[in-house]
Order: C-alpha cells, then sequence, then structure tokens
C-alpha cells in the first residue's frame, strides 16, 4: 500500500466522526484532520524510498515478506534501535506525532503475553493473535493501539465506579463473539486508522474481570464512534492562509472513541477475562510506548532546535556566546532522551514467542526525562525566539497593502533573509511551544504512554533497592543479616 | 473615572487600528480585544472597592490628591512594595496581563532621569514631566509605556542599521516640536491605552543621539498606526462560546505600533538627544519592570494553582502524595518569585527627585526568576491535569444531542463535579500554559522587560565582584595587594 | 563585653567536653575549636566597630540600653530586616557558622509564646523569660538554642520510644524547679555557649506533656556534657600548618548535649507541660531560623563566589564567556535566597507581646530555598576551580626542598599570581565545599532548621489553597457552591 | 597476573613517590596509599571469579588469548557494552575509583591515531604500538593513561607560556630516542600503575609540534617523581579506626606525576611531531573516557543510593512517600548517565584500524550528564541521610566508657539496627558526599575526562545543525537557498 492507497483506503470507509459538533463526511480532505492524516502518510511514503529502506521495512517473522516496520514485531535488539532511529526521522520529517505508533506499540505488547497467557491457561489467543498481525502486514494497516480508559473517579476501581461503563468491558458473551462497551480517551490518529485495538488500562484484579479485555476492531464498526479533541490554535488550519499555521503540511490529533455494545468476533479477541495478565499486557505495551518516545519527540526537538538557530541568524543573534550555549543545552538534552531510548532498545531481551523486549528500567526512565527535557527545550527555543514569537500580526495584516509595508519594513533583521521567512520560523516555532505542535511536544510528552508518577512508580518496583543496600554495607563493613 | 467612564473614553477616541488584516472602527466591543480591555478596567474597577484601597489609591506628592496608584509616583518603600501587592491582586482577578503597569514604571522612570537630566545639562524637562503626570493623574489616563524598537539586525547599532526607521528618532526639530518617526514593538494593552509615553530602547552614544529621544503622544494622533499581534488560540474568543475561550472575560494583547512622522509638541518632550542619559532611562524603567514581574505573573501562578488544585480534586488525585507535592512546589516557585518583587522594593531607595527607586540588583534577580519559574510551574499543572488537556472535544460537542451525552458520561469524574466543570478548567489551564494566557504567563514572562541575557548582564555589573574576591583573599590568609 | 572579655569568660567556664575521645580541659585554645570560637567571637569584634554599629547593635525595649542584636527581641520590620543583613556580614566576614543566632531566634520565639501562653492559661512564664533575658542582655551572653531532639525511631511519639530519653523530657518536678533527662543534636556552637536554652522539637499531645518543656540552663551546669561531632578534614586544623586548613581562622562545630538528670529551677522554666503550646513555639523558632539562613548563607555564598572568580583570574580563566555565565548564575542564585530573606522580614507582624514575627510563609521558602542553591553554587565553584581543587599536593610538599620547586613551577599559572595564592584560593574552595565550611555551607544548609520536607508541610499549611482555587472557578466561570 | 601477583609486582618496582613532604619507601602498604591499591586490585581479583568472566575477560585480538578486558582493544559494540557494564560492576565493588580505566581508554585511542597516521604519513608507529600492547595484555599491567598538562595560563599555548616545560614536550631527538620533559597532573591511579602511556593535552599547531608527543614509560624510570594528591579528609585513613574512615577497605587517589628529562626509546614513541594528529588523539581518547563515566560514576551512584536507602531504614523513614520520592529520582538520574554509556557504545563503529569507537557526540552527552546529576544525587543523599552526617562523634567517643554509653542510647532509632551500624552508613555517606568519595564521585564527576565546557564544544560541532535548520525550513515552508 502506497501512500496514495493509504488515503484512498481511508476515503471508502465509513468511520462516523464528530467534529467541533458536526458529524463530518469526507474525513480525508477535512483541513482539521488532513495534517493529521499527511503525517500518518508519511509512515507509507518513508517507506517507499530507497534511502530509509532499512529504517522503515523489515522482514516480517510471520511471512519472511518485506513489511512496512510499523507493523513488525521486533526480531532482535537491531530491530529495537531501529525502532527508534525510524521515529527520530518521522518526528523529524513531520514535527509532529506521526501517530502509528501506538499499533506497533500494542503488536508486540499483545503478541508476548498472549503467547505467556496460552502457555499458562491454554488459551488460544497467540494463534488468533498472528492470524491478524498477519493481515495488518499484508494490508500494510493503520491500527490504533487504545488503552487509556476515561476512568472516572482515580480512587475507585473499575467495578467500584458509579458507572460501569468507564472502563471498557465485557457486556455480553456470546458464542461466536464478545459484546464490549466504554470509551477510549486521547486516542492519537484514530481518524487515520483502518483499525482498533484495544487493550485494558490497568492491572486487574479478579472482581475486575470483565474489563480484562482485549481485542481488534475496524475503526468503522457499527458502534464505534469518534470525536476529535481540540487542540490549541486549531482553528487556524481552517484560515486558509500558509504563515499562520506554523508547520505548514503536518499535524496530530487525539478523539474519543465510543465503543457502543459493540460486536467482536471470537477471531479478533485476544483477551476477555484473564485478569492476572492484564498488568503485563499495559506493562509492555507501556514499556514500548515510553521506549518510542526516546525517537519520535527527539526528531521533533531536531525541528525545534533547527528553528531556533535559524531565528538566531535571521534575527543576528546566533554568533552571541548565550546563544550558542542554549542551542548546545537544547542538543543536550535532546540527545540524552535519544539515548535512553536507544539504550533501552539496545539492551532489550527476547520474550518466550521471541519477539524482543525494550530493557524496561530504561524504557521508564527514557520517557521520565521525556516529561521533562522537552519544556525546557521549548522554553529555550523562546528564550532565543524573542519576544515577536507572541506578537507578530497575521499574516493577513502582512497582506494589507496598507499595514503590510510597515511591517515587512519594521519588522525585518539581519539584511539577507526575508521578513516573511523570518515569520515562517517564528509561526513554526509557535506551533511547536505554544500551539497544536505543543499539545504532542509537551503534553503529550508528558501523559502520553503514562503520566510522569506511572514511570516512577515502575522505577521503584524494577530498581533492585536490596541489591543496593548490600553494596553499600559491605563497603561500609557492617556484617550481613537477614534483610527486614 | 470610573470603570464605565474608562470605556467610554475609547470608544470617543479615533484610533487607527488593524487586526488580522482590516482596519477596525469599533475597537471597544471588538471581540479580539473586549477581553484585554476587561482586563485593563479592572485598574479602575477595583479602585472603586473601599477593601482594596490601600493598594489601588494613593496620594499623589503633585496635588496631594487620592490618585490611582498606576499614575503614581513612588514615595517610600511602602508604595513600592504596594505595587507589587497591587499587581498580584490584579493578576489574581484577571488571569492575564492587565497591562497598565508600563505606563506606570515609564513614569516613575522618566521622572528621575528628567530631574537628573535637568540638573547636569540644565535642561527642563523634568517639570515639563510632571506637568503632563499631573495630568494623566487628574484624568486617570490609561498610558502605554513604549520602549522595544524593532532593532532591525542585533549586531548593529541604531544609525548603522540599513534603514535608519528601525529605532524611533527625531527626523525633525521644529521651533514647536520635534518630528519622530519609527516603530514600536511588542506593546503591551496599546489598543487601550490614551496615551503613549516613549522612551528609547537602550544606551546611546554620541552619533546616535537622535534616537535618545523620549516624549507622550496620545494615541489617537496623526501618524499612529496600530497592528494587533496574534496570541495562541486567539481566535476561539470569535466562536461565540463560552467555554473553550477559557479564561470568560479577560484576556491580553500587544500590538505593533508605528509612528509615522508624528509632530511632538515640546511640552511633551522628555528626552531629545541627550544621548549620555538612555542608558540610565532604560535602566530604571527595567528596573522597575522586572519588579512588576514580581507582583503581576505571581498573581497569575495563584489562578494557576487553583485550576491544578481544582483538576485534582475533580478527578480525584488532590490525596495523592505526588500531587501533593507539586502542588508545594507551585507554591514554593511562585512565592519565591513574589518574595523577590517584595525585597527589591523593600530595599528600595530614593533618587534625587524623590521618587524612590527599587534595588536594582534584587529587580533583576527577580525577573531572571521570571524567566524559568513559570514554565516549571505550568510544566507541574499540566502533570497534575492529565492528558484531557489537550484532547478534550468542543463545547459544541458537549452540546450536541448525540455526542454531547456520551462526553458528559465518559468524562465524568469524582461524583460531586460536574463533566462541565472539569471541562471549564481544563480549558482555563490550556488558556494559561498553552493559549493566549501563556503568551503572558510565559513567553512574555521571558522576554517582556528585557530578555534573561539583559538580566544577567545587570547582575554582573551590579554584583561587586572585587568586594567578594577580597572577602576570600582574606580569609584564604592571602595578602593584599592592587587588584589587577 | 568585648571579643577578649568574651573568651576569657569561657575559659571561666568549667565545661565537660569530650573530642574525638578524650575529655578536653582547655577548650579555648583547643585547635579544633577555636576556629569555631574565633568565629563567634566575631559577633563581639565586629559589634566594636562603628561601621557596623546599625547593624551589630540594637536599643533594647526591655532597658533601653545598647545591646548586641543577638539578644534583641525584633522590634519592628527594620530589626528584622537588620538582623538579615547583620548575618550576612558576618557570613562574609567568617566564611562559616558563628553560631549565635540559634539563640537570638529562641529568644524571639521564646518571647512571644510564652506570651500568648499567659493570656490563654494564666501562667507567668513570660515575664520570667523577659527578666532572664535582661540578663542575658546585659551580660551579652552566648546562648544555644536547643531544639533537636535524638527522635530515635521516627515513626514513633515521644511517649513511644522504646527509650523514654529520646525526646528531652521533665522527670521530675520539685517545688523549686524540674528535673529533666535527655539530649540534643547538632547542637551549633554549643562549646562557645554561655547557656543553653531548650525548647521541644515538634508538636506535642497530651499524652506526650511532659516534653512540652522549655527552660534555660548554664552550659558548665552539673549533669550536662557535650560530645563534638566529627567533620569533613577536621583533623587539618591539628597539622598545624597555613595552607590545607583552607579558612584560616574560621570554622564551625557541632556538638550533641547530654541533658542527663539537670536541675532546673522554675525560674528559668518557660514551659513545662503546655503542650498545646508547643507547635507554635517550634513553627516559631523554626521561622525565625529559616529567615536566618537567608542571610548567613548568602555571606558564605559571597565568599564561594569570591573564590571563584579569584580562582578564574588566577587559571586565566576569568574572561571566558561560560565562565562569566557561571559567576552570574553563583550571583543570582545567591540574590534570591538573600531576597527571600529579606522579603520575610518587611513583611514581618507584630506578635501579641511586640515582638516581630517574620512571614512565615516566606521564611519557609527561604529555607527551602537554601536546601537547593548551595549545593548548586557549590557545583559551578568547582566546574570554575578545576580538578586541581581535589589532587593539589599538601603544604608539605609545596615546602619540600626537593619537590617543592616542582610544584611551584608547574602549577604556576597566570604571571602575576604565585603558585601559593592559588593553592590557598584551591583550599579555601575545597573547604567550603568538600571540608567543613560544607558541613555548614551544605548539609546544615540542608538540616539546619528543618529538613526541606518540613518546610514543605509548613507550605501546604500556608498558602490559602482554598483562595486560589475560588480565583480559578471566577475566571473560568463556575459558579460558587460549598467546597467539599 | 593474580591480586597478589599484581600487589607483589608493585612492591618490586623502585618508584619515587612523596607522600606529604615524605618520600615514601613502602608505597604498598602505606596506609594513604592502600586504599587504592585494594580498588585497583578489584581488576585482577573479579576477573578470577567465573561469574564476572564475561564482563571482566576478553579475547585479545593480537593474540587470541583471553586478556583483562582493561588491556583490550575493543572490536565490536558488545565489547564497548561491556566495558560500560565492568565499570558499572567495579564502581559498585568499591564505591570509588579504580583508576585503570584510563590506561585502556588510552590504548583503544593510540590504537586507531597511529593507524590512520601511518596511513597518512608513512610512519610506523601503529605496528610499535601493537607490540607495546602484546606486552602489557600478556604481563597484565596497570598503565597510567596520562594527557593532563599543568597549562599554565589558560589563555597562551604551549610554546606561548612563559616556562616551554608547562606541556610535555620534546627537548631532544637522539637516533635510539626522545628525551622528554614537563608534568602531567591529576594522574588517577599513578601510584598503582606498572607503566605511563603519555599523550598530548590538546589539538596542536604547526609551532607546538615538538608537544605532539606520546610514548610509554615504566613508572619508575629514571627522571619520573609523583607526588600524591591531598584529598577531602584523607588522614582519617591515618587514625588506624574502622568507622570514621567510611568506606573500609578501598579508596582513589590523583598525583602529579614530574617527567624530567626522561629518555623514551623509539619503540616506545607513538607519536613525536605529528600535531595534526594531536586533536584526534585527544577526542578519540576523551571519546572512550567521557563513556567510561556511564559505567564507573553508576556503580559509585548504586552504593550511595543504598547507603541512603539503607539509612531511611535505619531511621524509621524509608515509609515516607517524600523519602521514596527521592530514592526514585535518584535511580533514575543515575540510570540516566548509564543509559548515556550504553548508547555511545551500541551506536560504536569500527574505526579503520579495526578497533570500535564509540559514538562521540553520544559520549559527549554522557559526560555533560555525569557533570551534574552527581552533585544531585548526593543532594538528595544527603537530604534523607539527616543532619547526623556531619555532626557524629567520632568512633573514639563511641568506644569511650563514659561518653560511648551515652552516645549508643542517644544515637539508637528503628529497633532492630545498632547505632554503629546507623554509624557506618552515615560515614560512608560522607565519605561519598563530602569525604575522599566525594573528590571522586563529584569534582572528578566534573573535571575527569575534560571540564563541562569541553564537551559543549563538542557538542556543538557534533551536532549537525545545517541539517536541523533545513528540516525546519521545509516544514515552516521556506524556500531552500543557498546557507549563510
Amino acid at each position: 500500500m502506497t501512500r496514495d492507497d493509504y488515503i484512498e483506503s481511508l476515503r471508502r470507509m465509513k468511520r462516523r466522526v464528530f467534529i467541533m459538533g458536526q458529524e463530518v463526511e469526507n474525513l480525508v480532505d477535512h483541513p482539521l484532520v488532513r495534517p493529521s492524516l499527511n503525517a500518518c502518510a508519511m509512515t507509507y511514503e518513508l517507506a517507499e524510498k530507497p534511502e530509509f529502506a532499512d529504517l522503515m521495512i523489515a522482514t516480517s517473522n510471520l511471512t519472511g515478506q518485506r513489511v512496512n516496520r510499523f507493523t513488525h514485531l521486533h526480531q532482535n535488539t537491531a530491530d529495537l534501535v531501529a525502532k527508534v532511529k525510524m521515529q527520530r526521522l518521522l518526528g523529524q520529517q513531520t514535527g509532529c506525532c506521526f501517530q502509528r505508533c501506538v499499533g506497533m506499540d500494542a503488536f508486540n505488547a499483545v503478541d508476548s503475553v498472549t503467547y505467556e497467557m496460552d502457555q499458562k491457561l491454554g488459551t488460544e489467543y497467540h494463534a488468533r493473535f498472528r492470524r491478524y498481525l498477519k493481515h495488518v502486514q499484508e494490508d500494510n494497516l493503520v491500527v490504533d493501539g487504545a488503552m487509556t480508559d476515561p476512568k472516572g473517579d482515580r480512587q475507585l476501581s473499575p467495578s467500584k465506579q458509579a458507572d460501569p461503563d468507564l472502563f471498557v468491558h465485557i457486556v455480553e458473551r456470546k458464542p461466536d463473539g464478545i459484546v464490549v462497551r466504554g470509551a477510549k480517551l486521547h486516542q492519537t490518529g484514530a481518524l487515520n486508522s483502518h483499525e482498533i485495538i484495544v487493550m485494558p488500562t490497568q492491572t486487574l484484579s479478579e472482581e475486575d474481570k470483565d474489563y480484562a479485555v482485549s481485542f481488534a476492531v475496524p475503526a468503522d464498526a457499527p458502534g464505534i464512534l469518534m470525536i476529535y479533541g481540540r487542540q490549541p490554535s486549531d482553528t487556524r488550519k481552517l484560515e486558509g492562509g500558509r504563515l499562520d499555521v506554523g508547520n505548514r503540511e503536518f499535524g496530530g490529533h487525539e478523539a474519543v472513541i465510543i465503543i457502543d455494545n459493540v460486536f467482536i468476533p471470537w477471531e479478533r479477541v485476544f483477551m476477555a477475562g484473564e485478569h492476572a495478565f492484564s498488568g503485563q499486557l499495559v506493562e509492555r505495551f507501556a514499556g514500548y510506548h515510553r521506549q518510542s518516545y526516546g525517537g519520535c519527540k527527539t526528531g521533533v526537538g531536531d525541528v525545534l532546535i533547527g528553528t531556533a538557530q535559524s531565528l538566531a541568524q535571521y534575527q543576528g543573534t546566533d554568533k552571541a556566546s548565550h546563544i550558542k550555549d542554549k542551542i548546545v543545552e537544547m542538543i543536550h538534552l535532546n540527545e540524552t532522551m535519544y539515548a535512553c531510548g536507544i539504550a533501552c532498545s539496545a539492551q532489550g531481551k527476547p520474550t518466550a514467542s521471541g519477539t524482543y523486549l525494550i530493557d524496561l528500567l530504561l524504557a521508564n526512565v527514557c520517557k521520565l526525562n521525556v516529561t521533562r527535557f522537552p519544556y525546557e527545550i521549548a522554553r529555550l527555543a523562546q528564550d532565543i525566539a524573542g519576544g515577536l514569537l507572541v506578537t507578530l500580526p497575521s499574516e493577513q495584516d502582512l497582506a494589507n497593502p496598507e499595514v503590510g509595508p510597515y511591517l515587512k519594513k519594521y519588522l525585518h533583521s539581519v539584511d539577507r533573509y526575508t521578513t516573511e521567512e523570518r515569520g515562517q520560523m517564528l509561526r513554526l516555532m509557535e506551533n511547536l511551544t505554544l500551539g497544536p505542535g505543543a499539545a504532542a511536544y509537551l503534553t503529550e510528552s508528558m501523559h502520553g504512554a503514562g503520566s510522569p508518577q506511572a514511570q516512577r512508580i515502575m522505577l521503584a518496583r524494577l530498581a533492585d533497592l536490596e541489591k543496593k543496600m548490600e553494596l553499600a554495607r559491605r563497603l561500609a563493613g557492617i556484617k550481613e543479616r537477614p534483610s527486614k
């Protein structure tokens, strides 16, 4: 499937989507959606380019065919590393979220967990899942990995909520499948997906076993409804101009997915009540996705650094030592995140199904840094940009015959650059630090793949404190004795 | 002048203003401008309330009358402290920039500098300026303090720029006054001002003496033209809803002011060529304005902390220790900025004109913290808010008969709070951390009153390093000898 | 009492003190103690110098006499501000802890709390305390303010500990006084004190009322025993050289004080069972002491900045932009702490007894910054110093006829400075960042006046979160209703 | 060579070493040196243990024999990764610097640079070097990699210094070898080395070509003299006790090495005037050594985390949420450094000689983090420890019959732990954060392998800013044109 095939395939689907209070027929050409579609389509476009083939294409362990890496099960640490590099490449090319990672991360997590579930419980989810994945690989589909439930009152478990639907659950078990109900929030790229693969959102206990459910469903299945989430400055995309939108062609989106009594045939069900495996599925999906952020966000970081350095040149400050120092700091923070993404990949290990899992401790370290550094990079970028970042008049003013010339005169800076170029670069930075790009680069860096506290809990669990205390005791000369 | 008088007085002015490519007739009721007018009008409204009189009202040293503190010359450190508290109050009440500080800070700076200029040079600017200020006090005017020139190529001085107009300068000296040309950028609240008081933007040398110019001019004088600067998500104010705008009633704005061959009578000229005093004027204005940020931004910080704490309550996370810890951290950072604002005020000293000047070192310390802490406070706020901050559907969706009920069901959290309340609070935080409020709370905190490097240069100059080295030498036992 | 009188007065006392396993007879001349005595004596020496009189001397509200400010009850905010400036001065002059603040902070706390206790309970502690303080003022005594109990298992309250003595408590009430037992840890300057004023260490409940005890006792009373606490590199003071000790004349110390069945006559008892007032006493003492750190530690910070700048000069790096930038950052952090010290003082308010109390919120903000910034200042200082900070050979090597010349040759840097000067400055920085000075500048900054978590708890309590939420609700357009 | 053989081999050498003004005969048993010898000897001891063989032992590409990894040329990325893991292991086991990395990093750097030099210039250094290294591998020698010259005035190049010897240089070229003079500072583990391999300290130009010199020399060659560098609290090792020394068995040291007209036969010369290759040699050695710090310092970090967690347990605070949070933060920072060490290794590439080089950008990122995070980890550790860290009396006091019982009573905390254990753990933390361990964990982390500014310069050079700007321009819609 090429980029164009992909777009056409979406056009043929009958998805039900609401945007700003209206149901939308032609999603593919909707100006609020199209930039995100362009970004997702880059996962096809780059795969067609020979220079990126080593990153974008992998050889399927299921079929032996060359497949888009976004549909691939990682077979070794080189695959894990290539994933991160592919994500950085795409972040660089789009300057936004390209949305296809959640599916990839879901495939890899579901694969190893269903294998282990079957081994332990005698179920047959794994073969089913692999049949499904073969279909995804062959048709080169975009699949939305859907994990986050609304959760209602955060202090209450799923079955204790006033409304039982606040987590997706099985409402009926039939001979040929199950009926599910609930919703998934923050669904990145949902409007650009062919399919949705649903997973539980947290570790579940026996009493919540109906919430331990995983399955795949077409994005246009009856009962599936999507509601577009607003982003800062989103409607600039509707203004029809070229300048104020910042990122000329690309963007992201997130949506609420309503799952209203949707029937799922058994062949597409990968967990149905096995609550004991819910935690592991969450942990692995989250782990893969925390690794992902060491790739995609550093790619966007590259763009933001390039934006800051460009503005420094345009404004004649690039030779100032404090500016150079801030650029170095941005690079340092960006590469630290990347290093964490690479490290957790290089330290990956095979699971029982043969699919490789990242080093979970380091993947959590990676993501925890991603909840901090992009904010500081954005702050430094704004420092370099100057105040015009938030006081630049509109592109209509620049085009206006009376005030346009004034603006061109007075906003002109270093001779060899035009006022318009300066404006374009300012708007790109505005997009990335205060606009729709910031929703992805900042807030999603905070909460995507789990909020920072989730990573901290994992670090507390995975770091072997007992061993560290033993090391300390030995050096301090304290005799060993049974620990508390 | 009451709040209503103020608004009517603006309505009567014939200002020339362009907004998004259109010249606007009725500025007062324009939905993009009105929120900022509401904010500025709060400086009148609160002054009418007895409970705020001690902060909002002062007794003029010029007339003995009670005047709005925004038009007052600080007579003692209590005035300086009251100024900061007034600014925090207004930041709390509006959640944005209320725009009237630049004028106040300009008055106080121009007052002492013109006095010293007259003493040294035998000029008569000071009496002139005080006559002007009496008029401002009596009519209770909003005056835009205009300092920042476009600056062109930052590596070149004013007269070395390819275009001589990139800094405001005197183009003609006449018997009855001067003609000036240029532009001022980032003019906070320009559209809500009666008058503009112009100052030079940097220390100037002999060859740039025509750029050493300070004067007052009505905002609707012939040759004055304003162009509205865009802010993130600004057009949500045009959507007509109540929810997505975030801050229901208030906002800010900044504008480019074009000064195209404007005639200024001598009575309104406060500097015209005395370049040796330009640096001092800049330094004092900047000093007062750096103090200001210890007030206003901490008021907005209070709102943001309240927003985060509210969301924690609405979502059932307010009892979690990590959430409480983040709230404490936000408070700590916010109060640190406030402490710096108070300290530079309490350590103020009288200038030769009798007007009190803040401690310049501490005022620069104050502002330098303001270029950092709001970003971290905003980051922590987003951490507490959760991802819905950037994925919440629009208010039209909430109102839609088909999807509205789904959203109300699935976005409902802790029982006693409604989904709409949660949405309102999320939109307020979005406004403050990614929307038009962020332009003021973040980017303006960075660059307003000078970018961080400007503060660092002042710190290097004002901290007595020689003395510190002498302290070190004495303790190290190094014999004194002439320093390098 | 002059500096010399002070030293002689200590010589006459019969204190029982152990240092490194030996009971010491002549404390005053002991090389491990003398530097700390020199530092404390500076509180006398500077008071004799006219140029420091405004900071060092105050007019007693008890007697109308001029008294050393360390024995004064703050009568207005000017007194509170002067206290901070006096502390910065002394920090600058000694480069260490001068130990006399704990007593001053105890006096002010005990004064207002005993007044309020008497008002509420009809006790007569306040008059007693003021009689005692008059004696302190007239004799110009050094009084150790003793608060921190050993605390045993931190999870258990005083009376629940396995050993009832882990907090100081009343073991017997007699007609003429009380008998107390326990210990106080971390007693700054204990060996240089005439008296000890004991306070409880935490809020106490009814069952712990015997632990609610405050009193004054001579440092050489029977049953009082002190044990000197080690500091990093402490024994360099015993080596007899001049270079390696770093700070040539000054130092600090802390000691464990054992209180073994000591009898206290009623006239010296200021609390004996009134547990309901224990929390307030702790809070006020801690508040004053948290203010103090905004003074003394910034004085030491000045020395460290001077040390770093000197080394940059000696080594030829002072013109490098990154070095200048680090110096500015050190100044900025140091002045931020000072600003907090000034702000909480300037915002002080009178208590019922007339004694002024700092703004508690800001005093806690001050101290919380002091638990962070000195560490970063020290890190930056080490960055500037270069590795020789921890690899410089000993002064004996410099003096050795064979290797001394090599060292002088090879460690010589910028021509106009000698190798020895460079060594002296390196050793001073080593003292302040890794030696005995670091115990005070770093670890004591962390834990003195309460560990950071204590400040955070106070911030959570003192910041009016309800009001902040109300501000947010109003701006978000949320109708008021009774809060949770 | 086993651990014991190693120690005996040192005993046989006739090194000239001065410690605190005295020439020392028996270095091996000197209490100031022995702990560092113990640490270095662990590189032999662990190599004898089968469980560590995969990390400690490698197969030589020169001989096919199993060799200690510290003498190995990295043959692939697995070798680079194993190196980092070996270093973490040794840091964990010793809690200090084990000194042998500088030699290993020198071997790998000299190997590839001499190869490329020979290719370009027709010299024959590479074969010579490999013959030398074979000898090192076969005899399993400890070799000190010596790079840092005294440098004199940092603003002047070697030949411009007042004294030409401030950088090591060739003073005479003879038929059979060269004569060299100068000194090397900060030589880690010099006293425990068999050999020294000298390299130039910076990029050199034509006029400084006599400074472009690299060679190996026995540590006891005539003309070699070493002077021990002091560390904080170093003389506690002379006190003869067990508690106050903190780290019971291990430590580090650094020394000045004087090279006074030492003759080097050609067979041991690896560069002699080829200044154009000096920069590359420095860059590669520094790169390998910056990678190293991602291993060793994280091992010490593990010990420090274990120390903090132990103290929390001993004092009953380990269940407090703020303590747990600080422990997590320490882990996070420590693992971030490790991730950078792993990442630059996993991304290594072969050089022309076949020896693998780390990714230089990421190695510099690694080290730059190491100049920051240990300081914050140490700060958090001190926060957890409490003030007793710097106020604990001496071990002689604990043993004293009169005050020992008081101390045991009053410093006892959680029931199941003894006061002595608590003291041991406090002293270990004191060692690591304020004592000799801090010299290595903090100051050496700052300056070892180059000060932070050196890493920043490399980041500026290695990060492809042009490409980042191109990415930004494309997204902003700016047409390509020749860059400035």
